[in-house]
């Protein structure tokens, strides 16, 4: 049997650089793999059924949330996003570390379902560097950043949910701590319950059979 | 102000190889301060006062017990041995993660004075690998490897006391696992709570300045 994965939740300011950590981490390593979210919402241009998003019809969703399908859902701008169960099971099954980027209010219904999921937050290194990258990037107005800041503030408050801080400075050291998290997670005690129990069998065999 | 270093206390079962990794951590990387024990025995041919042992007359280590000067202490043949608290915080101050290698009772009270200690229980990958590691020093009598794994069966009653296993198979790999798991423990978001704060007074004022 292969040992169970990890689920690692991820969150963390926008611009803190979530999206490019998960991709290091996949294209680094083999014990990841991306959950992939659920929606209603119509693909855009470029978008692929399995890739960005499972694509499905408010009716089929709806059924997924009566099945108890779903880790987490919710609904923005009329359409409805979810993470499915089974993916996510499934991969943790085959020994994979599973990586789930998601806002707050989600990681926290997913915490309720998966008690041993290991909740993750980004940060940048300071608040200024972070309205810098919101700004480098060139692409949004004042305006989006303002308001981009704000969420983060509102996301501040919530940072004692979560297990471990990764501080993304230098992208590559961070790619290497957050990978480096997520495997001590395998060595905690309780995720070696079946090995410790082995080890304590073992060795009343063998002292008993030295009597 | 440097950030304080973490509280690693090491168990495990006698031949794990505990000593040794120990070694390669302080050889290996900067960040590791060894904590020395103690004792009111004499000192052995070659061992040196401050490197092996602290060696005090049963006076001195009754009133460091009086002060509240030990972490923890026991009486083994007639002699005390205990952990003195100053080493451990003032290397813990100036930022040193200090290793502390001590059995389960000792390690458990240990965790009373510092909750935030990190416990870790280094075991071999089985038990008959640990009986293949005492038979094969050679030194020691079938009656002294005998008695090593029961007082292993013994000890591995009291691991769901502890944070990690660390499994000692490649010897190489265990020292990078155990400095990985120590390393993991600064970004505990318990460990952060100044950073924290910090960032949520950058971004308050990031965000009424844009206002």
């Amino acid at each position: 049997m292969k040992r169970r994965g990890v689920l690692a939740v991820v969150s963390g300011f926008s611009g803190a650089g979530k999206g490019t950590l998960m991709k290091n981490l996949l294209n680094q390593y083999d014990n990841y793999a991306l959950s992939i979210s659920m929606t209603t919402r119509l693909p855009r241009e470029g978008e692929e059924n399995g890739r960005e998003y499972f694509f499905v019809s408010k009716e089929i969703f709806e059924e997924k949330v009566q099945q108890d399908g779903l880790v987490e859902y919710a609904c923005y701008c009329d359409n409805y996003y979810g993470t499915p169960r089974e993916y996510v099971e499934s991969q943790m099954a085959m020994g994979k570390d599973v990586l789930l980027e998601i806002e707050i209010q989600g990681a926290l219904k997913v915490k309720e379902k998966f008690p041993e999921a290991l909740l993750l937050f980004v940060m940048p290194p300071s608040a200024k560097e972070l309205e810098n990258r919101l700004t480098g990037r060139g692409t949004e107005s004042a305006d989006v950043v303002a308001k981009r800041l704000c969420r983060a503030v509102v996301e501040a408050q919530g940072i004692e949910n979560y297990d471990y801080i990764v501080i993304n400075d230098d992208l590559e050291v961070c790619t290497q701590e957050l990978h480096s998290i997520i495997r001590t997670a395998h060595r905690s005690v309780g995720r070696n319950e079946e090995f410790i129990e082995n080890m304590r069998q073992e060795l009343n065999v063998l002292v008993k059979g030295e009597k």
